[in-house]
C-alpha cells in the first residue's frame, strides 16, 4: 500500500525550512478557512457550497505550493484544514452532499511527477457535481469524509477485486480524417504515403455527410478505447472541422480540434488552400468553435507541417496563436527525407525546429508529433520554449520513419505524450501506443544493450499524465489529483468474454500490466470525462 | 478475380513436354476413373462412395504431379476427370451428397507457393464428412458441383460481403505452461527471465489441477484467437503434458505437444530431471499420447534448449525421435548471451546449430524457435536438413533478444512459421505475431532503407501455409487445397461490437489487411479444424 502522502508532490525542502514554512502556511490556511466558513454562511445557494469549499482547498494548496516552491503532501493539507474547522461546522456539513456526485471505493492507479506508478488500494475517490475530484483518501477515512463532504456511505460504489480505476488515456496526436483507411496503406514512406493515400482521402471531407460518418466513428471508437482527451487533426475544411468539434462535444470527449492549414501541395493540387483562405478560414474556425462554448473542446492552430506551408502562412499562424493564446500542433522530424526537404524549403533556418521557432510556433502550448530525428540542440529549444513532443511509435514503425529515443527526450526534460497518429499508425487505441512505445524502447536496447529500456510504468505515465502535460492540460486532467477533472477508466481485467484470462487473484500492479499488454475496450467498463460517464455510450 | 487455375502449383514444364505428359496422364486418369466407377457400383455402403471418389481424384492429382514433377492445375485435372465420367454416371451421382458435410459460398483468401495472397471471390468450397476440402471452385460452377458431389444448392451457406474465409493460423511455438503470467514479467533478458519467472511457474505443473486450469485456458484462448494448429511446450511433467494433449483433443485443436526435457538447471535446482528420468518419461509420454489415438494431437520430442540439456540427453532424444519418426522442437540462437553460453557448454561443436545437428536433432520434422543470431552457414544447415524456424517477434522484442532477418531466412529457403512464444511473447494471438513480424521487418528497414520490408501478404503466408510447412504438416493443413483438412477461420470484419469500423464496402484485400492489423477474436465468427466447428466453443 502506497502512502497517501505521496499523492502530491512531496516537499523537498529541508526540515528546518519546512517548519518555518509550516507556520507561515498555517496562517494562510487559517485565513482561507475563515473565508470559506464565511462564504458558507452567506451563500444562499447551498448547492455551491462544497465547490466553493473545494476551490478554497485548492487555493490553500496553491499557497502552500508557492510558499515551498513545491506541492505539500495532501494529508498535511487536509489535517491542517481540519484543525481549523470548528467541530460544529464539520457536523453541520451534511448539506454539502449535493456537491458530491458519486464516490468509488477500490484500487486506483495513476502517476505523479515523482512516481511513474502509484497504486492506491482501498481508496475512496469522490467526484463533485462539477466533475472534479473532491477527495481521494484511504478507505479508513470513510466516516470523516462522509461527514466532511456530506455523502451517504450507502452511495459508494465498490470496485471488485479485479477492477481498478486509472486516469483516462491522452492521445496527443490523431488524424480523425484518416480513420477510414486505418489498418491499410502502410506500404510506403511518409512523403509518398501522403500523396498516394492521405491527401486524396482528406479532400473528401468537403462532403459533410462523409465527414459526419468518419468523425462519429473515430470519436466513438477512441472513447471506447479509453481516450478521454484527443488532440485531433481534421482537414482543411472549416465546416467539417467544426463538425468534429461538435461530435466530440456531443459524445463528451475532451478534445483539441485543428483545422489543417496548408498552402503548399505540389502533388495533389486540389487539396490545398491559398494563403489568404488558410488565414481567413483558420480565424473563422477558431471564432466559431470558441463561440460554441463547448466546455471540453477547444481549437488548436494546425499548420500541417513545414513542407506543406509557406513561410508566410507559418508566420500568420504563429501570430494567430499568440494573439489568442491558443494551442498549436504540427509535425516535426518524422523522417530523414522530410528533414532534408525542410532544409531545402527553408534554407534560412538552422534546423527543422528553428523553422517553427522563427515563426512563433514553438510555445508552451505547442505539441509536435514524432521528432524521431531531432538533434539535442533542437530538443533544447523545445525545453526552452516549453513545447512538447507526441511520440507515435506505431506510425514510426509502420511508415519506417525512425525510432524516437524517448530516454533522450526525457533527459532533455521535454514534455512528452503518446499519440496513435491514425492512420500512419494503424490503431486508434492508446493501448497499442503504449505497447509500441515499449517495443520502440526495446528496439533501442537490442541495438545497444546499455540503453535503459523504458519500464511499463514509465510508459503508463507518458500515456496519461505525460499526455496531459504535452497538451498543457495537466491543470485539468492526467491523474487523480484533487481539483482536477475526473477523467478516468474503470478497468475490469476479468471482463466476461474479454481478452484476459486470470488464473488467480493478482495484485493491482500485475492487473495493470496485464491490461496494458493484453487488454482492450472490453476491459474498459466505464469511461468518465470531467465526471460524466461517456462509456458505455448511450445513443 | 484470381484465376482458379492457380489454386495448385502450375506446371512449369515446356509446352512440348506437357503435351507428351498429358497423353500419358490421360491414360492414367482413364484407368483411375474406371476403377472409381467400378468401386461405386460394387460398394454396398453408398456413404463412402464420395470419399472413395475423392481419394481417387487425389490419386490422379498425385500421378499428374509425379509425372510432371509439379502439381497440375486444378481446372485441367477436373476437366480431364469430367471427360472420362459418362454423363449417366454424373447424373446419378446425387447419392454422393452424404459425403459432403457442408458448403460455403463467398470470398476465400489463402496462400500458395506461388502467391502470398490469393483471393477467390464468389467461390464455392465443400467439406466432406472426413473434414477434408472436397472442392473449391468458382461460384458459376454450382450446378456442375452439386451434381458431381451430390449436395443441394439450398444447403449452401452464403458469406456476407464483409466476411471471408482464411486458413487457420498456425502457432509454431507456444509455451502453454507459461500462460498464467502472459503479459507480465518482461523486464529482463532471457537467461535471467527463465530463472526468475519461468522455472518457478513451470515447476507448479506437477499439480494437475493447476495444469488443468492453465491448459484449458490456453487451448480455449488460442482457438478463439484462430489458432487451429499449435506446437506446444508443456513442462517436464509427463502427466500434465498428457493432460494438455487431452485438452487440445477435447476442444478439437490440431496440436503437437512436447513434454519438456532438461537435465541441466543450475539456478532452480528442483526444476530438472535426471538423464535417465528424462529419457524414460519422454518414452512413456510418447507411447501414452500415441496410444490415445487422438486424430489431431501428436507428441513432439522437446529438449528445452541446449543450455538445459547434457550432450547425453540430446543424443538420446535424437535417437528417440529418429526411431519413432517424430517431430522435434527446441530453441536456438535467441540471444547473444545464450549463443555464447552454448559455445562454452559445447566447445566441440562448430556452432549452435551444429550442437543439434550432431545429436540428430535437425531433421525435416524439426522446428526451432527464434534463430535471431544464426549465421548463414547455420541457415544452410537448416536448409540441408529440412529443419525449420519459428519466428517469434513479440518475444524477441519483449525480452530484447534480437530481430530476426526474415528476408535472409527466406533467401536461404529455410521453412519458416510464426510463433507467439507465450509468455516471452505476451500475446497468445497469432494476429499479434503477424503485426509484430511486420514491425520487426520494418525495424530492419529503418536501420537500412535498402532492406526489403516484408509485405503483409508475405507475413500472412508465413502465419498460415508457412507455419504448416515449418511443422511438416502442410500435407494436411495450411491453405485451401483440395484434399487438405478444412482448417479455417470465418472472418466477419464488421462484427457487431467488434474492433473494426467500416465506412463503406471494401475489397477483400482491404478487409484482410484491416483484419490482420485491427481485428481480434470478435471478428473470428467461426473456427474449423479438420471440418469440425470448434469456435464458438460449446461446453
Amino acid at each position: 500500500m502506497d502512502n497517501f502522502d505521496n499523492l502530491h508532490y512531496a516537499p523537498h525542502t529541508k526540515p528546518g525550512k519546512q517548519r518555518q514554512n509550516s507556520k507561515f502556511l498555517l496562517k494562510l490556511i487559517r485565513s482561507h478557512v475563515t473565508s470559506v466558513i464565511t462564504s458558507r454562511r452567506d451563500d444562499p445557494d447551498m448547492h455551491t457550497l462544497s465547490s466553493h469549499w473545494l476551490l478554497r482547498i485548492s487555493a490553500v494548496r496553491w499557497c502552500l505550493a508557492l510558499a515551498e516552491d513545491k506541492y505539500p503532501t495532501r494529508s498535511r493539507c487536509i489535517s491542517l484544514l481540519h484543525r481549523d474547522l470548528p467541530g460544529e461546522e464539520m457536523a453541520n456539513s451534511d448539506r454539502a452532499d449535493t456537491a458530491i456526485a458519486f464516490v468509488y471505493r477500490g484500487t486506483f492507479v495513476h502517476s505523479t511527477q515523482q512516481k511513474a506508478l502509484q497504486i492506491l488500494k482501498d481508496a475512496l475517490l469522490g467526484v463533485d457535481t462539477q466533475g472534479k475530484i473532491a477527495f481521494i483518501e484511504e478507505g479508513k477515512e470513510l466516516e470523516k469524509l462522509s461527514q466532511t463532504f456530506g455523502f451517504k456511505t450507502s452511495d459508494i460504489t465498490q470496485l471488485a477485486q479485479h477492477e481498478f480505476f486509472m486516469p483516462g488515456l491522452v492521445d496527443t496526436h490523431i488524424h480523425a480524417s484518416q480513420y477510414s483507411y486505418a489498418g491499410t496503406a502502410l506500404d510506403m514512406p511518409l512523403l509518398q504515403w501522403l500523396n498516394a493515400y492521405t491527401f486524396p482521402v482528406e479532400s473528401r471531407f468537403k462532403d459533410l455527410e462523409f465527414a459526419r460518418k468518419v468523425y462519429t466513428q473515430i470519436v466513438r471508437r477512441t472513447l471506447r478505447n479509453g481516450t478521454t482527451t484527443a488532440c485531433y487533426f481534421a482537414t482543411i475544411h472549416t465546416e467539417a472541422s467544426l463538425l468534429l468539434g461538435q461530435i466530440a462535444n456531443n459524445f463528451g470527449q475532451r478534445a483539441l480540434v485543428g483545422k489543417v492549414c496548408m498552402d503548399r501541395n505540389d502533388c495533389v493540387k486540389h487539396y490545398k488552400e491559398t494563403l489568404q483562405d488558410s488565414q481567413d478560414e483558420t480565424c473563422r474556425f477558431i471564432k466559431e468553435l470558441l463561440n460554441k462554448k463547448y466546455p471540453l473542446v477547444k481549437p488548436v492552430v494546425t499548420p500541417r507541417f513545414a513542407p506543406s506551408c509557406t513561410g508566410a502562412l507559418l508566420e500568420q499562424l504563429g501570430e494567430i496563436a499568440k494573439n489568442n493564446n491558443l494551442h498549436i500542433q504540427s509535425h516535426i522530424s518524422e523522417t530523414l527525407e522530410e528533414v532534408k526537404l525542410v532544409k531545402e524549403l527553408f534554407p534560412e533556418s538552422e534546423s527543422y525546429a528553428d523553422v517553427y521557432y522563427k515563426h512563433n510556433l514553438l510555445t508552451d502550448k505547442t505539441v509536435m508529433a514524432h521528432g524521431c530525428h531531432l538533434s539535442d540542440e533542437e530538443l533544447a529549444l523545445f525545453r526552452e520554449t516549453g513545447a512538447s513532443l507526441s511520440h507515435c511509435p506505431n506510425s514510426n514503425f509502420s511508415l519506417c520513419s525512425g525510432v524516437l529515443n524517448v530516454r533522450n527526450v526525457l533527459k532533455h526534460k521535454v514534455k512528452l505524450g503518446l499519440g496513435t497518429d491514425v492512420a500512419g499508425g494503424y490503431s486508434a487505441s492508446m493501448l497499442d501506443a503504449v505497447r509500441r512505445a515499449l517495443d520502440a524502447s526495446k528496439v533501442l536496447t537490442i541495438q545497444d544493450p546499455k540503453y535503459k529500456t523504458l519500464s511499463f510504468e514509465e510508459v503508463f505515465r507518458i500515456a496519461t499524465l505525460g499526455g496531459s502535460q504535452a497538451l498543457s492540460l495537466d491543470d485539468q486532467t492526467g491523474n487523480f489529483e484533487v481539483g482536477k477533472d475526473f477523467d478516468a477508466l474503470r478497468i475490469n481485467v476479468a471482463a466476461e468474454g474479454g481478452p484476459i484470462d486470470l488464473i488467480q487473484d493478482e495484485e493491482p500492479k500485475i492487473l495493470l500490466e496485464k491490461f496494458l499488454n493484453l487488454g482492450d475496450d472490453r476491459n474498459i467498463a466505464e469511461v468518465f470525462v470531467a465526471g460524466r460517464k461517456v462509456v458505455p455510450i448511450t445513443e
